[in-house]
């Protein structure tokens, strides 16, 4: 039997629903045979509570713009947060019995935007709460929409350093539409959490890190609802409201107990639980209402890209603001966030230009592409810049985009051993490889300035994850401003019918391989070089056309360490068709670099025009 | 004239010190032509006040295990470490101004362990606390030695999560052992930091975390001296001691002057600065000495690995801790660390039978991999254990350990789509292209219970950072206790003198693979199957030659993406020499997963046993 509650629960109706919430999370997780229904059972009482009288949500319209956002950090616990799409009438009981975990089904183990409710995906701890900060941003300075940002959190993740970057971040951006709510159930995976139930020393650190916080009984509806209600309000500060729980409550057996982390209950647990539970329920409960507002499409012109002369030189990265700032001018979706080095990657420009759709994200990587990631989920274009040797800090975050379903836009300047004295700590050399390991991504790394304005452009049309390598040094730009640079093309910049040998390049590898070229041609050598300036993906056919027309004969250079970036996407192009008497060269970092002039350092790598020369002779000789 | 001055000075001779050190932090970094003299110049009263009075250092014996430690946190201040050297006696003025950021020489941009006296690589910011945290752990809890270590960092840095999983970590392990001073200049690259001067926030943060705050005036030598002093005592929590700077101090033109960020002053400018300051001075000041203590070398024996019957199920995972265990029973050196995942990586085993060598990290994976890195530059071989997916989490700190010099030996379990109903957040599929890139790393990959074994005990014996893929399922033992499995090789598990494709596979998909082969072998063709348990280095050799004698073609299948894994490794090895009609395919995992079953998900994937059949039949077609 259902029974559909509108409008939301009186306080002491709430109990039933969160026993149901309980009883729900036990079968499916049972039925499932694996999933975390004891940490879903800590949190019980706060959704239930939230759901029915504080979570302002039209169900049927996901997309509403007035809609809050409810963001599971915690997202083992999506037996818990299915358990409320039931309750909310969405899912089905079925669906949750025989979807929960299951093949080619959307109730995944946790949760993603494959599912209309979901803004973000969250499973790696310590990702949703900076993600909801990006929500937030977005509905505060950009969409200026009533709407909060309610995420649920587990005790064990505030562990992570980027749960506090969120809360700083959250505090300097005085995100009064955020609301944390943390799961202090005491237990994490294999015994007790650092700091237990203590949750003064949860508030003196969310307290000193600027946000409101707000100490509770987690299982005390009337202390829930109180709470919940401070957001109802006009908040000063960013809240979180710490709630003592145990986990596995409403099953007295297991209550409070260790050993039972992700463990489904047995048939016959199962069963006493739900007996203690009360039974089986079907309620369906809906809370207050959004506002109605409108989200007009933005209106959006074409871009005028800068344009530079042939011969000039520039620097890729400084060419990046500029025709960000242009972009930006025509689309007002796009937006951009930097790691506090605006005036190293070149956004300095577009921060000029639009200064109100710029997040200085100080030195917090994670919070940054956490960020972008979240006003993704909202529409915007988020291109977030720093070193490239620094995106790596937000490694686990760039791999949770794809399953966001995110457009996430990266930009890392100052790659490889070409950026000299400052040394290795601050050289891309593993940024390719990380990027290109990323489900659906595309790497693009242009060697001058109208490439870079290009590809830019290109960006903003790509869907997934997007990465643009720039470089610090300038460069002559090799191309003119109507030159076009399709995402999985490459240029040819020399050829002839009787080329002897490939070189392929992108960034500064391009220009030595230019140079290479002219010192093979004045020793009676031709070669084809070829600008490889999208990564990922390769334009395979291209680039096994020229080398099989240069006889197998290829040399490619690149300012990265060995595994991972230019040669391997050239290696698996290759390998797409058999080509014979292939000779490959491959010329990469190798070594742990030092300092020194961008000469010396690419002379030391073996990765300059003299090095590049040297192969393609050694190419031709075996 | 060089002055000589030992034991220490008194405070009114600190001035003296702090200008030489500035006047030589200008004058190294405007030799160079680049760096960052006005983040010297701020920490230049704290840093003359430390090593004149409080740092216990014999300079000329950096080794000697009484030796308190020094780590500067904030790396681009290194003008003014490479002028406290300098003020030690231990690097010439003519090194300083003509070795600073220069091409092989060993004063480079940021500090590496190049120098001696440097125990971690620092310049990618946040990195340097939670270093000293491992640093910190070793000397209370391993060494049970008297020092202490010293960590400055910038105020810019405290944005990082890292710090706060590094002073979160510090108090937890109660490390009285450990200072952190805090160059609170105020300003960034760019522009002001979130907090500014607001000293008592910062205190407030970590004070909440579980530290001791001290504010002092950063230039008041008499206030810098007590708080350093607090740790001569006995302290009772970790001590953090903010000081209140001006960038650019000592030159009056540029003091707390914005746009001074990381450039070094030109000629008039540094001439300037040096006349403010006093002029050029040649102080060597030693000061207090360490106290002498002995560290024996530890006495080792052999381990007895632990041993599995062939065709028993065992998870790679499951093998892991016991071989740990085993190893450490046979060497002190060796300890472990974990991400709150012991019982599901597998380390339980060790932590049963060594408490005392076992650090749990909690969920702070930065803070683990840090601690690891600390760990190796004390000596101890440290294997940091987590889910494959969340060691993604602290790639920058993995990226460093080779900078650092470190020893890094990292366990991820759970890789790939095998681990089925968690869904994707919890699937690593990137791990193996982050690793590989790292440089001068080892990536292992076993594929049953005796490998895994031997591989733990091979990482023990390999420098560089190490990483051993285990997988979530168990599968039956291939191999018997006595076979050998040395880093860069591979086993041939079936072969024939007719084999006509070449199956390459490692963990699950060699499984898989082997299953393949059974049906191929129904069909009439005849497959070698390769375990290429090595995939950095690859064993290149084995595999051409396979390859060979099977015609060119090879099917390689592997539980990770496309990019940057065990296909790359094969193309690469290929590469290094033609091999005529070479048939390469590649099944990988390309999209994103969701939640099932193993069988579903490699299905899914195209990984499984039928696929690599199919593959292997259609590279025979042609």
């Amino acid at each position: 039997m259902t029974t559909t509650m509108h409008d939301g629960l009186d306080l002491d109706q709430i109990p039933e629903l969160a026993a149901q919430l309980r009883v729900d999370s036990v079968r499916s997780s049972s039925s499932a045979g694996s999933g975390h229904p004891t940490s879903s059972m800590s949190a019980a009482d706060l959704l239930a509570t939230l759901m029915a009288r504080h979570l302002r949500y039209d169900w049927d319209a996901p997309e509403a713009p007035g809609n809050d956002h409810l963001v599971f950090s915690k997202g083992h616990a999506s037996p818990l947060l299915y358990s409320v799409y039931k309750a909310a009438g969405v899912v089905s009981d079925q669906e949750l019995m025989e979807g929960y975990r299951r093949f080619d089904q959307r109730l995944e183990g946790h949760p993603t935007p494959v599912l209309p409710w979901v803004d973000v995906a969250t499973g790696s701890l310590g990702q949703g709460l900076p993600d909801g900060v990006g929500i937030a941003l977005a509905g505060k300075y950009l969409e200026q929409a009533p709407y909060r940002v309610w995420v649920l959190t587990g005790d064990s993740e505030l562990a992570e350093g980027s749960m506090w970057e969120a809360l700083g971040t959250a505090s300097y951006y005085e995100l009064t539409n955020l609301v944390t709510i943390v799961d202090v159930n005491r237990l994490g995976q294999r015994g007790e959490t650092a700091l237990g139930w203590d949750l003064d020393t949860y508030a003196a650190r969310v307290e000193a890190f600027g946000a409101r916080a707000v100490i509770i009984d987690g299982h005390d509806i009337g202390q829930i609802d109180e709470a919940l209600a401070q957001a109802d309000g006009e908040l000063d500060r960013p809240l979180v409201i710490l709630a003592r729980t145990l986990k596995g409550k409403g099953y007295s057996a297991i209550e409070d107990e260790l050993n039972w982390h992700g463990k489904p209950m047995p048939d016959d647990k199962a069963e006493e639980a739900i007996a203690e539970l009360g039974g089986e329920r079907n309620l369906v409960v809906r809370g207050p209402k959004p506002p109605v507002i409108d989200r007009p499409e933005p209106s959006r012109g074409s871009a005028e890209l800068p344009t530079f002369e042939k011969g000039e030189e520039v620097a890729t990265r400084k060419a990046y603001g500029p025709a960000l700032a242009a972009l930006g001018a025509a689309d007002p979706r796009i937006v951009a966030l930097d790691g506090e080095v605006s005036n190293s990657t070149g956004v300095a420009d577009f921060i000029e230009a639009h200064p109100d759709r710029f997040f200085e994200m100080f030195i917090a990587e994670q919070q940054m592409v956490a960020a972008a990631t979240g006003m993704s989920a909202r529409g915007y274009l988020a291109f977030a810049s720093s070193f490239a040797a620094f995106l790596t800090r937000a490694a686990d975050f760039i791999r949770m985009a794809p399953v966001s379903r995110a457009d996430l836009r990266l930009v890392g300047s100052h790659a490889g051993v070409e950026i000299g004295a400052d040394g290795p700590s601050q050289m891309g050399l593993e940024d390719l490889a990380m990027l290109a390991a990323v489900q659906g991504s595309t790497v693009l790394y242009p060697s001058d300035g109208t490439s870079t304005a290009a590809l830019v452009e290109q960006m903003t049309k790509t869907s997934g994850v997007s990465y643009l390598r720039t470089t610090r040094g300038a460069y002559p730009v090799l191309y003119g401003a109507d030159e076009q640079f399709p995402v999985g093309g490459s240029k040819t910049l020399r050829s002839s019918e009787d080329d002897a040998v490939t070189l392929i390049g992108a960034g500064v590898t391009l220009h030595e391989a230019l140079t290479a070229a002219d010192s093979l041609a004045e020793q009676g050598i031709k070669a084809r070089v070829i600008d490889a300036y999208s990564i990922k993906p390769i334009d395979a056919e291209g680039i096994r056309e020229a080398v099989a027309a240069t006889g197998g004969r290829v040399v490619v250079a690149e300012d990265h360490h060995v595994e991972g970036g230019l040669g391997a996407a050239v290696l698996s192009a290759l390998a797409s068709e058999p080509i014979n008497d292939l000779h490959v060269k491959h010329l990469a970092v190798d070594g742990v670099p030092g300092s020194g002039t961008t000469a010396e350092l690419l002379g030391w790598a073996g990765i300059d025009a003299a090095h590049i020369a040297e192969a393609a002779r050694s190419a031709l000789e075996g």
